[in-house]
């Protein structure tokens, strides 16, 4: 195994790849990762080989269960990578022409590191999609199940992280439900649209050889063989669907993050996040750093600069392969790896916080936040237009300001001297539980509505 | 219409916004596009609020005609926008209060600026979603009448821009034709993940009105009602969603424009764009700038730049709806109408353009480019391993060089000197017809293959 | 004026530009923002083309003169552009035509549109340079104002936004103004580097005629021509630099934007911003909604995202101009005038608003803040090593915890019973006020630091 | 070296961190790179520490020679990091515990891991800014020395990738000169700007410690101490600034690459670039495939992601650290490498390949690229009006290639047909040699200009 790629091209070349040749040119320090892709792709080739009668039933058993054999030595930690054979293509077939001997010579037949490494990746990609699939799953139950307990908990709902009107935690823990279930929806339709196998497509025209290109996609799990060799060896849409729907899943996480920082706050306390998810100072016991969410928040750095890496080198590549696709396989691992990661630890991050529920009800109770709800009464009983309504809610908002209350402490008479229609029932929906409860629209805060859009879910998943 | 959106809030600021705030503040130098959603949006909430009581059926009539009358203003150019109104929503409204007087102030009644924004500009966004699927279908369609021209026209194939083996422009094109289809594919999933409506979740906690989401959906050609209120007036996705998919699509163009800029050039010579298309000087007439290419080529800078921009604007914002929001639509407004007119760009050259078949097929048959074919013929014929038979092609190759002919000039002779076992029928596999003709596996180059592939695309379109 | 300018090119082309190759060729839209610039660079090049005898001073004359009619017709709103006619430079030429006749075809000798629009564009850009500047100076003007106002006010020093050690909010705001000034300085840098004169680099090969490159570059203000005319015409390193310079200052401003975002809420109340930069509910008075805040928070989306479309535009081109390079102006547009408007909004916001320092100082006094000053003691008083003393301070911590009292409420005796060594002076750095006042080390928060800062930008300003 | 740096913090947490945690809490797989910086800046602390009185000098001296023994085991390999201690500065601390004992504990005094993350990563990227400018020099000799020997080798210049004028080899050669030397320039600015010392910032509001800042920072090679504590923690300002600088570098390696593609293929044949910096094929003896252009014109992508991942990062942080900032070392430290590997093997591939002169001065010749040097002489010599002239050169350029020949071919008198006046010394100025030597004006294309050039070159280097 210590011969060089380039002697495996034959050697015509007069002078080998010196260190920085090597070091830029090489993959293998990356794309070890698709060792196990690799392979299945080259047993699914050898036995479509076979079936079609291009290679013999004993030489393609040879190569499959060689094939096998390299497998568990890159698995079990027993295999000696070379950058000089550059790739892990190439490291596999040589490592299986020392096993096997000859036969392994006749692998390569009807394909092409071209059609190769897209079908490696594409099956990587994939399998990050599956992956992807149930992270996603766990952190929406997590969810769900906080949600549930805390259905009918009141809170402040913002805008502009001003308070504005009562909602339950419930409620706006199933915000990011909606948010990942989007999520879900998106690495599912990437999937579905990358689904196709590029084996087979050879170097990039085809080949003359009788292949069954139907055969190795099934074999593979793909739903088709891809349609135009030239395509197959130059589109890497897949990843950049990939890093897309990952960065919008990103943006989710930084958003939650983001919130759970700032309830942590002395300021806020409207959660504490576990032991386990947070630092500490020795000296400073009340501070409970919330670092898990704040490196989750930052996730979303890393995935969009893969995503704007992948594009800025796809930009203006003319087909079909060039080198510069190489680079595509870094960015894809790193932002994999680190979505994963985040979605883990957001997980459990959910899983285990606990919410003050007190200090947020007493939160949601200040600064008026049911006086949408007093402008509603007076358009739906009084029948005043809404600007109307806003005119006299605003008065009687300052007249409580003036008297230093809130809008349930004004007396009838007050709201009366300012509205004179305005009756004793009015009270009913100045509370934030009221507030709440009533707000049972489709999609709205109420509890009932809440604890429905939970049961939705559960069944659905 | 001079009074300021300000004085609409009530009153309760001492100071006006001074003109740095409302330069920073005001959306209406935009948002004015979004005039014939708003309009739509309010025309269908009034109509719900009059089937569910909540308004009389005659006020609902005075607003719906009124709306129509605005719109008509507007798209006939007869509407003085106001700044100090701040958005199109607030424009609408105050001169429908103009024109049909109180019953203007109940159209407000169980929604926000919050819903009406995000439905607006999800109606807006869903628009561009067809606009690019139609666009999209106009550029397959150009593309399917050159192939099926030129789909036995062999143009050398290229990786690393380095002539490696022969292909057909018919096949080069249909490359294409996958990757626009699947931009059609992402578009048409964003659409369909988008065709929610949010209207109706109001502020950001769903109405204690007893409204009906589901009729307005239905009016406005949504699929249903978002299901949460919170995530309804703080989601972003659709046009993240959008934005992800324009950016792969216009990708894809900067390759296609790389290719004719530098097939355009007096080294290449394979097409020539049509002087709808270029600039040229007044005094190099064969100067032909493909200035179109070019401009397509860039286009893509700006598409990721604008999702670059949303996904940083979106990073980290807490629910629901903060001002940071506004944020969205210069970017997607921008985006649009650039790949909108790439498309059609692109559409009109490649409509155009006209190849020099003679050139291609030249180019084609230089560089040993059917050495493989050569392998090929050497593994399938003689059963040699592959990797065998491309260390006997290398040496033909070699010998070929040495005598400065290619690979059909050796005679039987030589190449039995290097193989004894090659017959005369190698010649068959040899020249740049036959070498296309050859690769039938799916996918591959084969005009048959090619003919066959357009006929799908005609019979699916 | 009605004239095409493909009719200036001398007819070659058999069919004009349809609509749609007008559309996205066309660059007149966007930069006749360059027309002050074109007619500076234009009238250097009349005089010196003169003084080297090219032409004759009377044309001259008449060219720059000319000119100016052309400059006050523009800039008194009295010019009709014309799309047919392309760009700005045209423009100018055919209405110079009609004002003076045949000289004005002499204006054109010895440059050509690709140094015209270089040298157009790097002069608006380094006007930009000039005018962050200025910008930046006001806002670290303001900040200044505020800080002496708040040097000795104490407030929390956050780090993950948790409270850690007492700050003042002088020294807070003066973290700012270092970041700034860093600002000027790299506009600065930018500006140094940009200021060479591309003019007579030609179309990219220079010329021969006796031109005098130098004496145009001291026209314009520029340090020197540029040393290679190839790389005049092709470079907008200028641009991307200003970007980027632009990038990290409006990262600077979303820093601030979120700190008063945050400190605007119900839960913090540190600062209250004027009615002027806030947006406020008709029906909830204490909303005061920070707009101007999250608005120039979000600028670093768009100013981040031409940064990354100029780059991607830029990416793999060949030499010299392509036509790629148009799309170059809209963005630098776009980011110049959206950093100018943040900085005007946040000179204003950080102007007008107003510190609760009372809330400040007690959320200071919370959550042991002063462990850190007390475990200090331990090593400087009693020699502990640092280990050592947090861990006794740990111990005085919970000590305090389990009291529910903070440090300074322990007795002497508590502590003794912790580490027999500790003295009454101990008492001495508990305090907030004691702690703020012992960081004295350079840089640090002691008020007399704070004020020495303040006097030293002062002086250098 | 087994306790977890939790343990270290005290033990205040009841539950230690899972392994999620530890894998998105611990920096210690990449920030162990910091390993000489960490040691280096601790160094100098402790001398400070002894020097102001705050330790004794004994303890100084162990704490000095202790991390000298550190980094001799960490330099040697023979260090086994810790995941549990998370970080590199945890690792050596702990280390030096185990060999030093007790003075172990007296080094974090007056310190803290914010202000020792910042100056080891300040450190790291000047480093890197003194690397890259090392790299620079290299290209930029190896540039000058393929320039000299191509000053008047004489080869299309091209607009729009179309034949414009001739110009030289060395000249174009020379453009990427004034590209890599602004590069310089721009990293000796940031290297400048960001030489400030963060140490003795502390935590962040600096210390009571009478520790000397200005003793350490130039120690540490720095020109001064930073300004302010906050902003010395939370600024990564010199990190972006790095990133914005490797990117427009990377930007011009992306041009200079696709040129170098371009000018490879079989149709160009301008360049051949040596076997060490391609590839071959074992049987297309004639395909070089440019990897290595095309990898270092693929290095924009993760250059400029890594920009963008970082501003991402920092956008919207509040002061001071947060533990998003922990995101910023991976994207420089990837960036940096790539950028050195990028100008490490540009450097070489431009010293290895071989121009072909001959092909390069025939391409020039064509296309009537000569036809501007008619103009001027027109304008020149029989002082027309630059756009009649233009007319008149349109006209001639008609004629020839009506007679399907170039310019030069012409006779005099077909030529004053078209113009009476013209002269036979019109032929002096038609010829690509006469051509560029005629380009005399500063910065022009004249050999004798471009010899002046690199000469000023080297004597500036």
């Amino acid at each position: 195994m210590t011969k060089t790629s380039n002697a495996m091209w034959g050697g015509r070349f007069a002078t080998g790849p010196d260190a920085i040749m090597e070091a830029i040119n090489a993959s293998i320090g990356f794309d070890k990762r698709l060792a196990r892709q690799d392979i299945e792709g080259s047993r699914a080739h050898a036995a479509m080989l076979a079936a079609t009668g291009i290679i013999t039933d004993k030489d393609a058993e040879a190569i499959r269960e060689g094939l096998l054999t390299v497998l568990s030595e890159i698995e079990g930690g027993n295999f000696a990578f070379s950058t000089a054979l550059e790739d892990i293509h190439m490291n596999v077939e040589a490592r299986l022409k020392e096993i096997i001997g000859e036969p392994a010579g006749r692998l390569h037949t009807a394909r092409s590191r071209n059609d190769q490494v897209a079908v490696d990746f594409r099956l990587w990609v994939r399998d990050q999609c599956d992956a992807a699939d149930a992270a996603l799953l766990a952190i929406i139950q997590a969810l769900l199940a906080q949600a549930e307990a805390a259905a009918d908990w009141v809170m402040p709902g913002f805008t502009h992280l001003q308070v504005a009107q009562p909602v339950t935690l419930g409620h706006h823990l199933m915000a990011y439900v909606e948010m990942f279930a989007r999520d879900r929806s998106r690495f599912a339709d990437a999937r579905k649209r990358m689904n196709e196998s590029p084996l087979g497509a050879a170097a990039l025209a085809g080949t003359s050889f009788p292949i069954d290109r139907h055969m190795t996609a099934a074999a593979l799990g793909f739903d088709r063989p891809t349609a135009n060799s030239l395509d197959s060896t130059s589109d890497r849409d897949f990843a950049l669907e990939y890093l897309a729907a990952a960065s919008i899943c990103a943006m989710h996480l930084s958003r939650l993050s983001e919130e759970l920082v700032i309830w942590s706050t002395a300021q806020f306390r409207f959660v504490r996040m576990s032991d386990r998810w947070s630092t500490g100072s020795s000296i400073m016991p009340q501070k409970r750093n919330p670092d898990a969410a704040e490196l989750i928040r930052a996730k979303i750095g890393r995935i969009m600069g893969a995503n704007v890496a992948l594009m800025t080198v796809m930009k203006g590549l003319p087909l079909t392969y060039s080198k510069d696709m190489q680079e595509d396989k870094e960015q894809v691992f790193d932002a994999a790896d680190n979505l994963m990661l985040a979605l883990a630890a957001m997980t459990g991050m959910i899983s285990d916080m606990t919410a003050n529920r007190d200090v947020m009800e007493k939160a949601a109770a200040t600064g008026f936040s049911t006086a949408t709800d007093l402008a509603d009464w007076l358009v739906r009983e009084l029948n005043l237009p809404f600007r109307d309504a806003h005119h006299v809610t605003g008065t009687l908002v300052a007249l409580a300001e003036g008297k230093a209350c809130d809008l349930p402490d004004l007396t009838l008479a007050d709201m009366q001297g300012v509205h004179a229609g305005i009756r004793a029932d009015i009270f009913d929906v100045l509370g934030v539980q009221n507030s709440v409860a009533s707000r049972t629209s489709y999609g709205g805060t109420a509890p009932t509505n809440v604890r429905a859009q939970i049961q939705r879910w559960k069944d659905a998943l």
